[in-house]
């Protein structure tokens, strides 16, 4: 693979560059721009540069708007209600966070719960914000239908996220998506000749495969860990749908105008406050966990590599191919 | 297996006067016997009459206190915090699940964070209480290291139990545990003959195995879903842990005095309005997701069996060596 080397300023600049000629206002491009940059230091390259040119294509079809302003609601004491008016998911998070954490530090825990936005970034963004205000926080949100239930062939979870995050621990993320290998990593093991572990995913037949190819063009991926994997899917579905008052992923697969961008969802986020819930030195305590499970041969905590990369604050070597694709589109 | 039929009101009264005659008063006695009957009731047998003797030795040793009453503390809008007093969970519970419900139909959402609290009960009864109030409601809580972290070959997590419930849904529970088979099922299955599947735990020396006798003896389970499940079951770990102030299952273990009984820890509670975060009908729209599912092939919700058993109000045939054995503790 042909890279070119792009400074973190130049990743901000390129990305802004493209924002703000295809529709964006100087806000929503700096937002997402910055979002960008730090998914590509940390080496979360699927949500990098990567991902520029769905967005464009979401802006060009008048789907997303690049210039809408979200509006934040207090529904109760603990609960906050943004409406994104189509704007793509960091901008409403950028609105609304700064209140759920407010109410999630006066009352102890707060729900903030997303309508009408446009998904398609990282998650750890947002629980790491209310991680830095000393909050623990999860997030979810849902997709389009690309996951079968255990136990059926078809299907209809959508590609799902779902965060706990504390950043005053030393390992600050747990990150999981419910499906064992995201459709992209099948497709890249299909484009490099590898196998895919037996459980990936089934043919358009519904049998179990080992090919990537077979899945990819007409099968489906299977939940990770069978019948449990698949009630945490519907667990976020239910959180990203019915209890925001959104879509789950099956009718916004009905809805969206398949234009290549984000189609239009929901997301919930829960903050708490551990110095309310714990009553002890919950930050020494959650430590001294992570202590004895480091202690442990062969055991990797969830977030670290990502924390590692951040601390490198050179260039970074992008896919040639992508940087003149994004170009091109301004 | 040789076994006897009993009613329900008659496994009530074998479990309330077994209670009694090992130093419950009529309270505790009372909220223990319900629960296991309802247990046995839904077919839910691993938390029924089975778990009786263990009740009794932590009421023997001391180590529980059947006459204890837990003190209920208002933090903030959002939080209760009790303090068991080494009362058994299900009494904590009872104190602390009406002043949850109050707070989250009140703020949109709230925590119950439970201290010193003896928890071997299912979780769904705290749930579904919840959940007959038109919350939405997650639970968990950790035991003594059974599973090892993914990588590892010796144990850290509990078999810990991941709730999320809402019972006005047409099929209301989800219930995870983290690990893909209970220590039980494995030695059932080595009593019984069966193989079990590959990935369901390692023999003493770390390698994979299917014989559940090596699993068994020595052995160690290991968390669904790999990675995955091991990151949700660290999750479990540090909210039923350092997130309410109480032990993670390796302190636990360190702490507990072996006397068979369920050991001291704490237990995390989250309960939210959906009538205050949807906006919509949220009841409608969920059970629209459920009519989904269902419509695909072989699937199974979640909570099915469970409620289907629960519409036979006959007698139960229960374990006659089980019953013998309870029946000499009084």
């Amino acid at each position: 693979m042909s890279t070119v080397s792009l400074t973190l300023d130049e990743i901000f600049d390129l990305a802004k560059k493209t924002l703000l000629a295809n529709g964006c206002d100087d806000e929503t491009a700096s937002i997402l721009s910055d979002l960008i940059r730090n998914a590509e230091r940390d080496g979360s390259l699927s949500h990098g540069l990567f991902r520029l040119p769905a967005y464009v294509s979401g802006l060009k079809s008048g789907k997303i708007n690049g210039k809408g302003k979200p509006e934040v609601k207090k529904i109760s004491a603990s609960v906050i209600k943004v409406q994104g008016n189509n704007c793509l998911a960091p901008v409403v998070l950028n609105k609304g966070l700064p209140e759920l954490a407010k109410a999630a530090k006066e009352n102890g825990v707060a729900v903030l719960a997303i309508n009408n936005s446009h998904h398609m970034a990282a998650m750890w963004p947002e629980t790491e914000k209310l991680a830095e205000e000393g909050l623990v926080a999860f997030a979810c949100t849902s997709y389009k239908p690309a996951v079968a239930p255990a136990g059926a062939i078809k299907p209809l979870f959508g590609t799902i996220q779902f965060h706990l995050h504390g950043q005053t621990w030393k390992t600050p993320v747990v990150m999981i998506w419910h499906c064992i290998m995201a459709m992209g990593e099948v497709q890249v093991a299909k484009r490099e000749g590898h196998k895919v572990p037996l459980g990936t995913g089934l043919t358009k037949d519904g049998k179990e495969t080992t090919d990537p190819g077979a899945i990819a063009d007409g099968g489906v991926l299977l939940p990770f860990g069978g019948y449990k994997g698949s009630a945490i899917a519907m667990m976020v579905e239910l959180m990203a749908g019915a209890l925001v008052g959104d879509n789950f992923s099956f009718e916004t697969a009905a809805k969206d105008n398949n234009d290549g961008g984000p189609p239009s969802g929901g997301e919930f986020i829960i903050a708490i406050s551990p110095d309310k819930t714990s009553g002890t030195n919950w930050q020494k305590h959650a430590d001294e966990f992570f202590d004895k499970m480091k202690s442990f041969d062969g055991v990797r905590l969830p977030g670290e590599r990502r924390h590692k990369n951040r601390l490198d604050k050179g260039p970074r070597n992008i896919n040639e191919e992508l940087v003149n694709k994004i170009k091109s589109l301004s």
